[in-house]
């Protein structure tokens, strides 16, 4: 039975915790259960405030396939955020800055008693970044909260989009900055830290917090009902799915190492190959051994060694010392401490056979942060509803979800990225990939809108 | 039969080439049939020369053990040769300075008609170098001159001491400048390259060179009649066989390669382990190869991967580039051609394993530079005659001898590191082997100089 985009929407106005205020512009689209294509949210609106967005931080001369640098504090930030605060008036929201510098724009619900439901992302970028990783969910958020103006919808509980500062942590170092702030995790004296000759006080101060006020920007726990997040998947398990949507059952824990190889640095002419205790040789027997490790049992969990650094790394020496991290992601923190045991285990064994010394040392560690289980099913419904078709995945990479899933439920909707490239210019996601994974937002939202959830 | 040091210059004085003029001071001491302890030079003098030149770029407040940085061209550096040309003159010799900065002092010979024998080594140093490394076989060569003249033998050949510029070529980044003026191998444009902030020219003028002349420095091939040099092995070959004296067979021929090994970077978070196209994975496995084919047969050639760099090198983020040297040694440039090709062809199933693309481009290629067999021989000779043991050993380092090879019949006389240490303050070479060498030094200036060698 073919239904209205109105149709769906006064459904949703006739369940206890949203009230149908006005009657919107009356346009047919199909819906859930006669198409895959669902266009409850304006996808072509959703699309236009991307490319929009795209302009701020594109390299000159550049179109949008050439992709963002629009570095957190940045001119091309600031520029950015004007944007996205200039299209939340145009929606009739008045977004103000915290302390922070999250951005922050709530429309009431029916119900003055009930704490809000979040939904965002951030807007900054890596340098050389994509257009969709955090802006999606930016813009998606917003659009939701038009499409419910627009509409007439009025949730029960307030509504309140999100924009993080300082997500990526290209500056400064250590990412989700805004939504530590949030949540009370922002390291003391990290204000006083300099990157590239400015203080972060002084960078927050720029795009309009107050770094003197920090505290106000915190939120306490159980102050939220709901945090939704819709951001693209960054790997590519959805596309060599080719399914459209992802439900997060929780961000990894990361547990980063530090592995340090002493060997001797010795002539490489002189030294006679049985003589070397060669840093490099041992290095590489851990680097194979971390992948082995890691391989050869079944799951999602990862294991990289990503940075590496040779010394005195020149070509006639023997390498005497060679530093790497180790990097294990999982949902399961007893997996990967299991792992870890493995690897120190093995590195036991090379440094005996390599005649080295190694220290494996544990530098961070990144708790997981679970999905809240009637969040996943909300936006499993959703999907259903809208029929398309999910699957459920955890999210190797660290997003603003994680700090307010300290604060409250959360949870998040994943869509693909194209051969699973991001953080590249060459990082993209379908328009109606885009329009489906904020069409399965606007759902949960309603969803959860009409669910209390246990925190 | 006890001998007198008289004795053994007596003997050397009733062969045909030298002539013993005036008889020198009446010390007793043991000599080569009865003893390993042969001091034909002043050991004591030798000693004190060279811990009179570690005061030249010491480390400040530092000892002899804190070992010295004396780079060419810096100021240690002239200070140390001006204490070394002071010690020429105390020696009753006038020394002067090419157009490269090379100091040289001659001895006339008894025959104005035949080539000069050289011997010599150089005074710059590494960063944090030792005491050893050339300052031995610079001062053992004027020890030698210094003995002769005390002892009143004139050699037929001219005896020319020569301490080369800038060996080590820490400045400006290529070695052995002064021989290679000599020997004509210098690069167009070289003395123009810029080495913290000063030109090659103007670093050339401060050790009292003349840029604009340096066809001057060059000598013609066959206008020498032997080049001699004394150096410390650097490597521990003879210290682990406990033999004082080796015979270098020549200097190694090096070819060094660069290995560019491209996968595919992306987020380590994100990327699922069967999907990652790891550069550095790919990597490892082929700096355990070159271990493992450089290895696998018998011999004295060695194989490095010394210098490495990941890109873009974050714990984060799976490697997309990795760029190594290979770099391979050996007297037979044959051997290190085949050596080439196995690497060659084990990367090509690397890269297919690990689905990477790797390529190996060769860099520099030096030829071996081989020792003169008469003058091996001499060697062999002196050091029976003084009761020593030797050993034939390839140079796995580069030295000015090599240079001196393309002019005339070359040799060299290694004396023990120990424990093979170099390039590093802990470099030593005990005072009874730096006696030892230039005893055998002495001999073999000796021997051929009684003898006429084929280029």
């Amino acid at each position: 039975m073919p239904m209205t985009r109105r149709g769906f929407l006064e459904r949703v106005a006739a369940a206890p915790a949203a009230i149908l205020v006005a009657p919107a512009a009356a346009r047919t689209v199909r819906t859930a259960q006669t198409s895959a294509v669902v266009s409850e949210i304006d996808g072509q609106r959703l699309r236009r405030t991307i490319e929009g967005l795209s302009l701020y931080g594109r390299p000159a001369g550049g179109t949008f396939a050439d992709g963002i640098s629009r570095v957190a504090y940045s001119d091309a930030d600031i520029a950015g955020r004007q944007f996205v605060t200039g299209l939340m008036r145009a929606a009739g929201l008045s977004p103000r800055i915290d302390a922070a510098g999250n951005i922050l724009a709530r429309r009431p619900g029916s119900r003055a008693d009930l704490p809000p439901i979040l939904i965002g992302s951030h807007v900054d970028s890596v340098p050389s970044g994509g257009n969709f990783d955090g802006a999606l969910g930016s813009l998606a958020a917003l659009e939701v909260v038009q499409t419910l103006g627009e509409h007439g919808v009025i949730t029960a509980h307030p509504l309140e989009v999100v924009v993080w500062a300082n997500e990526e942590g290209v500056a400064y170092g250590h990412g989700l900055c805004g939504s530590r702030a949030a949540a009370g995790e922002l390291a003391d004296g990290e204000m006083d830290a300099v990157w590239n000759g400015v203080k972060m006080a002084d960078a927050v101060r720029r795009i309009g917090g107050d770094p003197s006020r920090l505290a106000e920007a915190r939120r306490a726990r159980g102050s939220i009902h709901v945090y939704l997040e819709l951001h693209i998947e960054q790997g590519g398990t959805l596309d060599a799915a080719g399914v459209p949507i992802g439900i997060v059952e929780g961000i990894v824990a990361i547990d980063r190492h530090e592995a340090v190889i002493r060997g001797v640095p010795n002539h490489a002419g002189t030294t006679p190959m049985p003589d070397r205790r060669d840093a490099l040789v041992a290095a590489s027997h851990l680097v194979l051994a971390v992948r082995e490790i890691v391989t050869r049992e079944p799951g999602r969990h990862v294991g990289t060694v990503g940075q590496l650094a040779v010394s005195p790394n020149a070509p006639n020496v023997v390498p005497g010392v060679v530093r790497h991290t180790i990097e294990l992601r999982d949902l399961s923190q007893a997996r990967i401490a299991r792992l870890a045991d493995e690897i120190r285990s093995r590195a036991r064994d090379i440094a005996a056979s390599t005649r080295t010394e190694i220290e494996i040392t544990l530098t961070s560690r990144h708790d997981p942060a679970l999905a809240a289980p009637e969040i996943q099913a909300a936006i499993e419904t959703s999907a259903r509803d809208c029929g398309l078709a999910s699957l459920r995945l955890p999210s190797g990479a660290g997003h603003d979800a994680q700090m307010m899933a300290r604060i409250g439920p959360m949870g998040m909707i994943f869509v693909p990225s194209l051969g699973g490239v991001s953080h590249s210019p060459q990082e993209s996601t379908s328009w109606a990939d885009c329009a489906r994974g904020a069409n399965v937002l606007l759902r949960t939202v309603l969803a959860m809108d009409r669910t209390s959830v246990r925190s």
